[in-house]
């Protein structure tokens, strides 16, 4: 009997091992299931939600969905820092209107009269030379340009759970496109570095180049004519005219992404998904939406959230990490290494456990765990990371005991089912969480 | 010493079988030759010429390039069948002069006035409908339209040679693009079944949709506002606008694709390639160049090719099959199984050979050849497909022969590796050919 329980333990331990997670930074809450459960659906051949590969279209707004867009969208400090590095080439620009108002800070000037005073300042500093000139620009630019409040450059002002979910949905064979108001050539300079997003998946507001061949040189000038601004009804349209098939998945965070959002998911026959960015931590990141900073309003497509069964992610409470160097941060309250060991059931959703019933926990360093449910030995996997903790199915040798016992069992295996996270309390005691952030179950260090 | 040969033997024979032929409808000729020689530059990593995947873009021209655009474009084909099909629930069209001109056959009218008439018809053939309905019309026309010469679908007048280029550049790891001054949503109804290219990869002429919600849900439709014709500059503009990236091929039949041409291959930091489809076809396709059927015409770009280093196409001498239909048709003297059987080499390069001493190449049904150079028994592996005819490396038994023989042997091994094609000739003769066409050797079925 005590061979058949062990080869039974070794075999369901073998299978029991959980795939990695794919959204390490995401608390193990609705939005990062909501999300899992989607790409699961479209992607369970034989399922009646299945959806092909060549139509697994996924679309990410850029500001303040991927990266931050405050205190200024990271692109209007280019045009400021570019006006200034050019401005003694060009004193002449003194005299208009427009750099007159940036450099005076006079944002109220510049967004009024139809933005023509930021279009000004745009022409000034995007047009009259090759992509490749403006490239050298840009990249300069990200090489030097500091975030004013994290102190690092652009493209580290990045949300990481956004990069894990590129990577999830482009594993699950997804096309992940940008369709942002921001600059197409842009965010081309840097988004297949940052983002892993090569140019001709990038959408943004553009204008037509001009062609001509200069001393028998292929030469392409930009221009700021027919210029196409890629917000609100212009994503939709930008989205059937570059890809030409309606996306089954859309990411953004404001106002301005309401009509892609609203192309993705009404009406549309196949499986959708649509998911908005809410700024909630002022700690980390930034807190806003009615009122942002400065781009990014966010209010009638927060109020149509819940009827277009839209996911709203809550910052501060979905993100385990903002941005990528977070992550990287000593947090020793997300130690690892401290739950390594065995640890004492004090209490199961806040009711104690019997003195002469000791139930256990203990954590192995190669992703098992095992201990005594205080009647029987059970076993199983368990992953830990950046908070979350998760534990698989578990296998239990099969001894009855005294009904309390049996009781205090059943709760304890209730309760590690729910387990989604931890975090450590007074002097050698832990905290089981479950999806909801409640604790369920306290335990000391043996 | 008999085992060891035979050993030797089995032992080439296993490690030479060539790889398939990837362009089976292409001759071997330059033209093939250079395509692949290209492709493999760029590929192998660690050559100077190494191109990484991601800057692997080969862009194709669609009207002359991928499919026939005689007698006249297909595109226009069908604007004038839906006009015809329309016109009982429009009768107010009769009176619009562009009507009447195409109804009468009056192209030099509809061309007149910068090709107004022409977008007016346009216009009302392609606009004022969803993309959804529009993309209905044009799979319902090519349900039921044929080619007025080939009588079959216009989805069938397509290049078996360029469908193999594609495929083999896909292999290879490039991402194929359509850039053609056909409509964009028209291509992209057809172009994913029919050449693998899905509708992201499809730049045409197109205009700005127009996005909203009608009765809540969201619609767009197709409007001729800020029409963009995708030909000659534009077509570098275009590229620049949806892709970002500098294409590394390029591939056109006319004018219009000129200016991609150049782009693709002046200049470019990168290896290069750039090719024209020249309609030397009369029997098969069309014959045009200056002056085509209808769209087409190519003058300049044909000048520039030898100074570009341009491969111009030689749609007669390039290739063995035009349509993917003429493959499939019974072609006696492309039988492969006629070559089957043991053959006497009567002639090598125009001299004859010693009675006495017989060489012979006996084809096997398993892509064997094997025979006696009149000294030696060689065997190795052949390809056989659509006229082409290929030997892998011969291995020979060593033994020595008289100073006439062993001349003879030497004059049909080297022959033998020229072999690029075959033909039959009188009863029970066949020639082989090489990579210029001409004829090398002469054989008689024995």
């Amino acid at each position: 009997m005590k061979f058949f329980c062990f080869a039974l333990l070794a075999c369901l331990n073998t299978v029991m091992v959980l795939a990695e997670d794919p959204l390490p930074s995401w608390k193990e809450a609705p939005a990062k299931q909501s999300i899992i459960d989607f790409v699961q659906n479209v992607t369970t051949q034989g399922s009646d939600s299945f959806v092909p590969v060549a139509e697994r279209i996924a679309v990410f707004d850029n500001d303040g969905t991927l990266w931050c867009e405050a205190p200024l969208p990271n692109q209007a400090v280019f045009v400021l820092d570019e006006i200034k590095r050019l401005l003694p080439e060009h004193p002449e620009w003194k005299q208009d209107p427009a750099v007159a108002a940036l450099l005076g800070g006079d944002l109220a000037a510049l967004k009024s009269d139809q933005y023509a005073g930021l279009i000004k300042l745009i022409a000034l500093t995007h047009t009259g030379m090759s992509p490749d000139e403006y490239t050298e620009r840009v990249d300069r630019w990200l090489e030097t340009a500091r975030h004013p409040r994290f102190g690092c450059s652009y493209t580290e002002v990045i949300y990481q759970p956004m990069l894990e979910l590129l990577d999830y949905l482009r594993a699950n064979k997804f096309e992940t496109w940008i369709v942002s108001g921001g600059g197409q050539e842009f965010m081309r300079v840097f988004a297949e570095g940052t983002y892993g997003i090569p140019p001709q998946q990038i959408i943004g507001s553009h204008a037509r180049m001009k062609y001509e061949l200069v001393a028998g040189k292929p030469t392409l000038t930009k221009t700021i004519d027919t210029l196409f601004v890629d917000d609100k009804e212009g994503k939709p349209v930008a989205i059937a005219e570059f890809i030409g098939r309606r996306p089954i998945a859309c990411f953004g965070n404001s106002d301005g992404d309401q009509a892609m959002l609203e192309y993705t998911t009404i009406d549309n026959p196949r499986p959708s998904f649509g998911l908005l960015v809410h700024h909630t931590d002022a700690d980390r990141e930034y807190a806003y939406d009615s009122n942002p900073p400065s781009s990014g309003k966010l209010t009638t497509a927060l109020e149509a959230a819940p009827q277009r069964d839209w996911v709203v992610v809550d910052m501060k409470k979905d993100w385990n990490v903002v941005f990528p160097a977070d992550g990287k941060k000593e947090n020793p309250d997300n130690d690892r290494s401290k739950l390594l060991g065995s640890w004492l059931v004090e209490d199961i959703n806040h009711h104690g456990v019997m003195d002469i019933a000791q139930t256990t926990v203990q954590f192995g360093d190669n992703g098992k765990v095992s201990g005594s449910t205080c009647v029987n030995r059970y076993s199983g996997s368990v992953q830990i990371k950046n908070g979350n903790l998760k534990f698989g199915p578990l296998a239990t040798t099969r001894r009855a005991g005294p009904p309390a016992m049996m009781d205090q069992e059943q709760r304890f295996l209730r309760a590690m089912e729910s387990v989604a996270a931890y975090e450590f309390g007074e002097p050698d005691i832990v905290y089981f969480l479950n999806r909801n952030g409640e604790r369920t179950m306290k335990l000391s260090k043996q």
